[in-house]
């Protein structure tokens, strides 16, 4: 139940190392402070194995990559993977340049991740570059990229979550959908980063990667429709979705949750 | 006319690539959002090329600046105009520091940006260090840079867009000036940087750099207003900003423009 | 008085540079600009002795340390150190991992700053890494740090202030307690980190670093607890709090601050 996750993430407040992009360190930080858990923010190569060990999940996040942090998250990544830390991949812009969807492919190959979290565009662009085929990539729902995300989860041995109107989360066998959420959520930057890093919470304290990477889309989606309810623009409704992340209740999470197949 | 390129950018969604600095990038990027624009960021000298090739407008600030960024800003500056896509420098802290100036001026030389939006001191300093004259800065006033500004605009064939309390944009023939605006933009961080992502927004609809730079002055000045209204200090004034410039109405900018020149 | 200090900044506008970590960047800068203090960032090695000789004050934290920064730290605290230039070092994680113990250890010999302000672990980390003892840390309560805040300030010649829900300063000889705040200033990330920023504001203001330092963790819990009356959670709150540090009037810090020791 989503209800239990959120409220093991309250009363353990467990460490989520993150290794993310420029633009969201500080959204990503105040949301998982929010929900409960305590984010670090951490990318020194002198240090990523050392502070991944006291954590309790890694988020790996490459939407302002460049060749240092990469070798970062690599370094973090397989260090966690070492030491049974589920690690969520965010594959930020993948398919959006060659060499964005390279490192994805790379950090897909070498970390295995736990959980792959993105949009359609972005897990489409991974399996259609797997798969050696061509191909203008123009997926828009997530349910075109269901086939895809399911030929990743397979290839990888790991859950793929893609957020959307619906999101789809799939393992190689089992498939979920959350039907939560407001499309204000897409006019703020880095409401799939921080649906990312919320995955990292939920698997922290969920021994299920596919139940925390849908309670995770379940959750971000409760508290868009919560600050949606009182927001009178995208500013306004980041600053309440953070209230919204600490302050949600069993009552409003039960009652709001469509979740599917989980 | 502000309301059409409004207009356009909320229709079409112009997708913006930004390589800014640390401070900014969330602030910025949630405003392109809220105008209705998409925001890349991307400083990776293994993909700005391609990135910028997707983008309709190209913002380059040297905020927090260092050797690999300026690399990166060169690189993704002059593959924009190769292309054509009108590119927007935000020269921050010119004359503050001689590394600064030195960036700025080398960035104007190798990528000649479409237009340069920065404050009164920026400009003098950039012009006075162009005509090899020495002397401290002591520029406040946007009107005591409309010489500079105009001389820069000259030399580099670019639109010069200064901010002040009262904003001058210049070209080498053309004046316009924006008074539009409240003193609390001061207040918060970013507000400049912020004129200067907009502007990009409105260079990636507009075919006249003169008129974009204009709007995006009037635009921002505006959102300053309405925000300006209901704000209890500088930080519910900064939400408040993105709520206005996504809501905004036709109405509502065609009252308050206070543009004359364009 | 802590309002003396307050006029002055405002009144003053002392220019406060800053090499930060990049989640708080924009929070730090929006808090000293509330304030009425003028921040830059800049951390160029080419530019930071340069920046730093403007500057009333240099902020150091560690939070997202990487080589290249710390070099640029101890270059900008050298020089700042050198015309007499208040340093304030945050060491941001000293203890978590051996390279940040080691660098913080590193920037406190090399640039021997003004102020050290952290928390109960990173300062019991940082002296039990100075006397050669071993030991896990399980600090929390900033009572528990008094004595070893009181050795780092000896061996040191600095102020050292460690913050928790009653916050002490101690200098070779004195003791201040600051009873201000709330719990949820916890909730947010980089509220440390703020109150590291407006000591520099408070320092480049008031002669007494002891002093300074007091007054600054005051101020930021007062503006925590104004922000907390209205705020509807994390969110809300964290932008109260720059209404609060940009609006809070003489009566309002002189009813609410609970200073003992100064």
């Amino acid at each position: 139940m989503l209800w239990d996750d959120v409220e093991r993430i309250r009363a353990e407040g467990p460490l989520v190392h993150n290794i993310t992009n420029y633009v969201v360190m500080n959204t990503t930080a105040n949301a998982l402070l929010a929900l409960g858990a305590s984010p670090v923010m951490a990318h020194a190569l002198e240090e990523v194995e050392e502070m991944v060990g006291l954590a309790r999940a890694l988020v790996l996040n490459i939407g302002t990559l460049s060749a240092e942090w990469v070798d970062a998250m690599t370094k973090a990544g397989v260090a966690a993977r070492r030491r049974g830390i589920p690690v969520v991949l965010d594959p930020v812009g993948a398919g959006a340049t060659a060499y964005r969807t390279r490192i994805a492919r790379g950090l897909l190959a070498e970390v295995r991740p736990t959980i792959v979290r993105g949009n359609a565009s972005e897990i489409r662009a991974l399996a259609i570059a797997e798969s050696g085929t061509r191909g203008v990539d123009s997926a828009h729902a997530s349910e075109e990229a269901v086939d895809a995300g399911r030929a990743l989860a397979r290839a990888h041995g790991c859950v793929v979550s893609i957020s959307g109107a619906v999101d789809v989360i799939v393992d190689g066998a089992q498939t979920a959908r959350v039907r939560n959420g407001v499309p204000l959520l897409a006019r703020i930057t880095g409401s799939g980063c921080t649906a990312t890093a919320l995955t990292g919470a939920f698997a922290a304290v969920n021994a299920s990667p596919f139940q925390a990477a849908t309670h995770a889309m379940a959750m971000m989606g409760i508290a868009g429709e919560i600050a949606a309810e009182s927001a009178g623009g995208p500013g306004t409704f980041q600053a309440l979705i953070f209230d919204a992340l600490s302050g949600a209740s069993r009552q409003e999470l039960e009652r709001r949750a469509r979740i599917e197949g989980v």
